[in-house]
């Protein structure tokens, strides 16, 4: 599959390069002929399918931006090394990211990773999730903005387990995909292409 | 000085280490008791003055954030080096950033940086003011929601001058504050402690 390119409403212009190929095993595994897909990754597809086919798609560049953020910025200085969170960072992460009212409110709440630590409003172990929940839940109040709350999540680097304990936060449905969309779409677009005769 | 903190209405804490005393040496040197300010620097401050008091602050991390961006995503591979845009990349970031709908959108808005460089819609030279311009662009025109569209730059690390071009473009009136708002800033608190007498 050579990828594809979509222009949103806005004339940006926006790529992807394979993933396609899963949404088309997705599809033929499940019998579906719509829904919003995500891919989770550095930078997570959203995919929505109208009839068998992509009718529009966008990318969040969601953990990319964690990684510079955690990796590059103050906000990684109040993170322990290998200390995990209980959970509760993220959960607030995740219902704080939801509700920003504005882009620009983003930049600003990105300081409470840090104040929140100084402050020993949350412990050093749940900043991360914390952060990261911030970015997931501001993603997916987005992503399903025009949906019916519920959407499919494509297996791929492990990140669909995010988005499965982001959804349960916000109350939405995420619903697995089989595990194995690759070769499924791979054998969907033989099948398709006549390649592949069943017996 | 010794620092101001501040709880914002949702609950999470702030905090300057200084900047107040600037904000002391610009409400002096223009005879002002009210006013929106900011104070540019890695970590902007946004300082609301009223009856010559701070009664609100905000902090916006956005000069970490492009310097994470660009230095540590993708984004900054499209961006040669040395080479300036021109206006074009910033007036078209500050445009779009101040128009983003959501929190969210802007983590899908930061792939434009990578994609209008792919499909050569934007010059190269271009990629980093526009990236600093979505990002400027969302923080003003959150800070400046509540306001009557004018604000006090203060003068520091040069960055009051992005925020005056990116106030041109958004039609938000910017004014300079007088060049030396910390020793002034000293001289009003010394004169408040009783500890300089006007001959």
């Amino acid at each position: 599959m050579p990828g594809v390119s979509f222009r949103h409403e806005d004339g940006h212009p926006d790529v992807m390069r394979g993933e396609e190929t899963q949404i088309a095993g997705a599809l033929a595994a499940m019998g579906l002929s719509d829904g919003l897909f995500v891919l989770g990754g550095t930078h997570s597809k959203w995919v929505r399918v109208e009839a068998g086919a992509i009718t529009a798609f966008s990318t969040y560049m969601t953990g990319e931006v964690f990684a510079a953020l955690r990796g590059h910025t103050i906000l990684g200085r109040l993170m322990p090394e290998g200390e995990r969170g209980d959970g509760a960072g993220l959960r607030r992460g995740v219902l704080e990211g939801a509700a920003l009212p504005s882009a620009g409110s983003l930049l600003a709440r990105l300081f409470s990773v840090r104040t929140l630590g100084l402050f020993d409003e949350l412990p050093g172990r749940e900043l991360s999730d914390y952060l990261s929940g911030l970015l997931i839940g501001a993603e997916l109040a987005e992503a399903t903005r025009h949906g019916a709350g519920r959407f499919i999540a494509v297996k791929s680097q492990g990140l669909e387990r995010q988005y499965d304990a982001a959804a349960d936060i916000l109350g939405l449905d995420c619903v697995p995909a089989p595990a194995d969309c690759v070769v499924l779409g791979h054998l969907a677009i033989a099948r398709a292409a006549g390649l592949v005769v069943d017996a």
